[in-house]
């Protein structure tokens, strides 16, 4: 059987941080709510968020406390659930840069805190990270780490984990040089910052660092892998998702893309851009690198959700990492050391052939690769992947990973593209389409074990949400088109569903109420790169607006509205 | 026993106006739900309105297609009610002029569209009246009423009646010339515009005018009862409720305050300011006028709902306007002639001290008339009235109104003021705070015959939306801070109670669904003038910003957020 990792423990109710645990299962042992009871289901309050954005994150509940984080300008509101209606408990208004919102790449998201001692912290667009007291909201540290003037903004969702919060930023799209950087979580004071591009010192590449395959061994690859100078403004940003091994206090993460997107202008690997770090929480130092998309020429940033697992593998246990990358395969790694044991396409792809095993490579298909001034056709996945950052969740009753994620095609162009300091660095003109069959998204219930689909439920729109699942064997999820779903864990037969005001593009929890009553939240407010078209505003009728893809989603602005709200779910009762 | 004018037809299930029918009733003849089911009660669908700014309108159901209109930028959505989750059949975008926010008073409201005849027809706050085709959503025509550079705005919902458009202006804090204009409805043409101040061939005053009082007789007092030329600028606009009787082809409506606030700047009555016209539909001519609030003091605009009944009194039937004024009583006039037949207090008053029946006169307390310079302490009502713009409904099964309302006082200084035009022109600085009690708003159920409440429920918030009555006697209406409340119509018993994701402003209806189910749809969306610091943005710290309602709404921001989604609600089934 397929376990989680230790580090997901016994299941308290609470919802602390967005992955729900270390080991990122985002499993809730809640099982009030089952597949025969889902029609009962019912809003039971809501909040509104007061911004019409993208809303991706997660909400936490810590104690009989709810807190949520808008899209930008980012307020946090802190919500009683011991009381009727769920009134406020306090607002914290972080007054971030307006400019900010300039440098966002895909909209002006934010993917929610996480809590940890006492202190509820999250990050601004405008590359701030910022320590509340749960208690009263005031303010305990406020450390800046971004700066908007060279492209940098911050979207993702810390980690906190060993004692630090773990942030990294976004910027992929303006050249910036990307980075995780570590903070003290009592003072908010730097720890640790690890580059993902540029000398071994300052990617923290030292003696410990072990990586499993020859390709990336070797001195300051991650400027040798690059033409002179270009790792400077080389990407490799970190806006998306942390898990970590407390047993051996690792944390594992992946990078983002290299920049420009006209991979012709950089020559080489690119490292460490598209691949997945090791590292030592406590020094940032790298224990082993695996690089998912050498020489990226499709922006698959490679910053996706890993789920830590204990699995069978040729026979034995073997501790490993489990991930729907962006270029399409469902990775097994071993967690110790990053070989890869598996990887099987979870989606139409045709940019590479597989992934060979004996090298750990990308076979990249030649007829797929980018071409200055010339437009390589359908190609898949597109830009944003077979799947892009909301995350997967696991289930240790039914060992399947569900996986929301999209289906899409694309055609680009390189073009030429000069570095200008905080604007857009991408050099390609791209426009997307559905893929085969016509859905445009889909969620699989992946077999991480038998390497296949369990089952799998088309969506005619990119599925933009994540999942989670829980322990009455139902997977919510959302669609962008508004409609809030549970299906059943075991088969995907559909449990439940309701229309919310706005699509869904947030990331579900599960928690027990004061009541001790299983509770289901999501936040609804579309947006987010896929949804720009609607939250934007954007010119429906240039396709090639939103990075390509508005041209893929020219109907959303007539399925649903921007909008911003929490929605909370029980059993009638 | 008390029964609606006959303009009140049959119940088609459909709600095709804001005030459901040209008596105005807000009834609705559906009895699905009723105070035994009403904890069944769940929402079926949502839809965000994609600005988060005070929402007012009442939806509209014409078939199985539902419209609504949504705060500035009033943007005009239909919903196929025929499918599941109620998606959009089609939406339509005003593009108003940005300016047009900068000369609203009291947040940028709409109070709803009016369907007849294969049209929506609507107003924007820039000062058009559109009429869009209800199966395509195509604009039908589009008139520009009002001037923005005058300050003029519009915020009512139109009437449509006897062919016409019935549209009226807003502006009376900035020094407009208040109007209410007839189109036609088959073009859009100006058939006729009748105005509030000013000799009487603007006013439409001619032959046909017989008030019923003799302060009220004479000619062109909406000149003589200015000093010189103060009536060009003396407001009186439009921006409430309309009745229609058709049997008669009159309308009847109240006018906007005096401008500017500082009514030592303008001796005299004011006419035809805050005081009731009942005019021929067809042309305008005014048959009678009924003046509330001569030479109002205290901001009493007349423009609140009136419900047209057949009722006893005095031992015969009587054909009356039954209305909550703003001034704080409840009026009782005969529908032919204008006569008081009775004016109760339903709140707190002490800026006066009864009517005259006699003289139809509001005999004016001197100790709360307000001063150049000095502040005159506890005036009640406030300047937002006994009860605003929100508009109360009658039961013909209890003979009860059911009045939504508030319970302020306020200390007023008048200031000196000079016009320019399209800029504020109020001359007055205020502060509000909570009536006798505490509470700072109450529903309550009137008995028109008895002349006094059947029950009353105390709010701590001013109840700012409107209500809905059923034929399961259940009374429907919102609170600022988000709670959507169902109640007994004979006893004011909660039934239920649900939390919306914002505060409520806006109006109920009840409507039959394609299904043969009772369905009722609110908006929630915190706003208006009392909910300005929340959707503003204002400064708390200033009580006397929001003209004097903020010092009384400190307390908001911590409990409720600004928003705009519509909501429907049905039994489980
Ligand atoms: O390279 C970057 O720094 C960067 C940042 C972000 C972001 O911060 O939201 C996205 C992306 N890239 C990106 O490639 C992408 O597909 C994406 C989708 C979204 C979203 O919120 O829907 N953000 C981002
Ligand atoms: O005199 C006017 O022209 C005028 C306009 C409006 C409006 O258009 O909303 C309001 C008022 N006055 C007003 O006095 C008032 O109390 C008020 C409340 C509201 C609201 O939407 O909550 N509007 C208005």
């Amino acid at each position: 059987t397929v376990a989680p990792l230790a580090a997901a423990p016994a299941d308290d109710g609470q919802w602390l941080m967005p992955a729900k645990n270390y080991a990122a299962t985002r499993y809730s042992a809640m099982n009030e709510i089952t597949p025969a009871n889902a029609r009962n289901l019912r809003e039971v309050f809501s909040f509104s968020l007061g911004v019409d954005k993208g809303q991706e994150a997660a909400p936490l509940v810590i104690g009989s406390t709810m807190v949520v984080v808008s899209a930008f300008p980012n307020h946090v509101f802190a919500l009683d659930l011991a009381r009727e209606g769920a009134p406020l408990k306090w607002q914290y208004d972080p007054k971030p840069v307006p400019a900010a919102a300039g440098v966002a790449c895909c909209d002006v998201v934010n993917r929610g805190a996480a809590y940890a001692d006492g202190k509820v912290v999250f990050n601004t667009l405008d590359g701030a990270t910022i320590a509340l007291d749960l208690a009263t909201g005031k303010e305990v540290w406020r450390t800046q780490l971004g700066d908007i003037m060279k492209g940098e903004s911050i979207t993702m969702a810390p980690l906190i984990a060993g004692g630090k919060v773990l942030v990294g930023d976004s910027g992929g799209e303006f050249g910036v040089h990307g980075w995780l950087t570590a903070l003290d979580l009592g003072t908010g004071k730097i720890a640790w910052r690890a580059y993902h591009t540029g000398p071994d010192d300052q990617a923290l590449i030292g003696p410990q660092f072990h990586p499993f395959y020859a390709g990336d061994r070797g001195q300051n690859l991650g400027v040798k892998t690059w033409p002179s100078d270009a790792w400077r403004i080389g990407g490799g940003t970190m806006w998306g998702w942390i898990a970590y091994d407390p047993g051996t206090q690792t944390i594992f993460y992946g990078t983002g893309n290299p920049g420009p997107w006209n991979a012709q202008a950089r020559p080489g690997d690119n490292k460490w851009t598209s691949g997945m770090f090791a590292r030592d929480v406590n020094t940032g130092q790298a224990r082993w690198f695996y690089q998912f998309t050498p020489h990226d020429e499709h922006d698959y940033d490679g910053i996706n959700e890993q789920i830590l697992l204990d699995m069978p593998f040729a026979g034995k246990m073997r501790p490993v990492i489990v991930r729907p990358e962006r270029n399409g395969y469902f990775y097994v790694l071993d967690r110790r050391t990053g070989q890869v044991l598996s990887a099987d396409p979870f989606g139409p792809v045709n940019s590479s052939s597989g992934v060979d095993l004996r090298t750990g490579r990308l076979m990249v298909n030649p007829a797929k690769e980018t071409k200055l001034g010339q437009v390589v056709r359908d190609i898949c996945p597109t830009a944003s992947g077979a799947k892009d950052w909301n995350p997967s969740s696991f289930s240790p009753r039914t060992g399947l990973v569900y996986i929301p994620h999209e289906n899409l095609c694309m055609d680009w162009m390189n073009l030429e593209v000069n570095y200008i300091s905080g604007t857009p660095y991408v050099g390609a003109e791209v426009k997307m389409k559905p893929g085969p069959g016509g859905n445009r998204g889909a969620l699989t219930a992946w077999d991480p074990v038998r390497r296949r689909p369990a089952w799998e439920l088309p969506e005619d729109l990119p599925v933009w949400s994540g999942t989670v699942v829980t322990g009455g064997d139902l997977v919510f999820y959302g669609t962008m088109d508004g409609w809030f779903k549970a299906v059943d864990a075991r088969t995907g037969a559909l449990a439940w569903k309701t229309k919310l005001p706005s699509g869904i593009i947030g990331q579900p929890i599960s928690y027990r109420g004061p009541d001790g009553h299983q509770y289901i939240a999501i936040l609804s407010g579309v947006g987010g790169w896929a949804g720009g078209i609607v939250s934007g505003p954007l010119d429906p009728r240039d396709g090639s607006s939103a990075l390509g893809f508005v041209q893929a989603m020219t109907d959303l602005p007539n399925r649903t509205t921007a909008g911003g709200t929490l929605h909370v779910f029980a059993l009638a009762h």
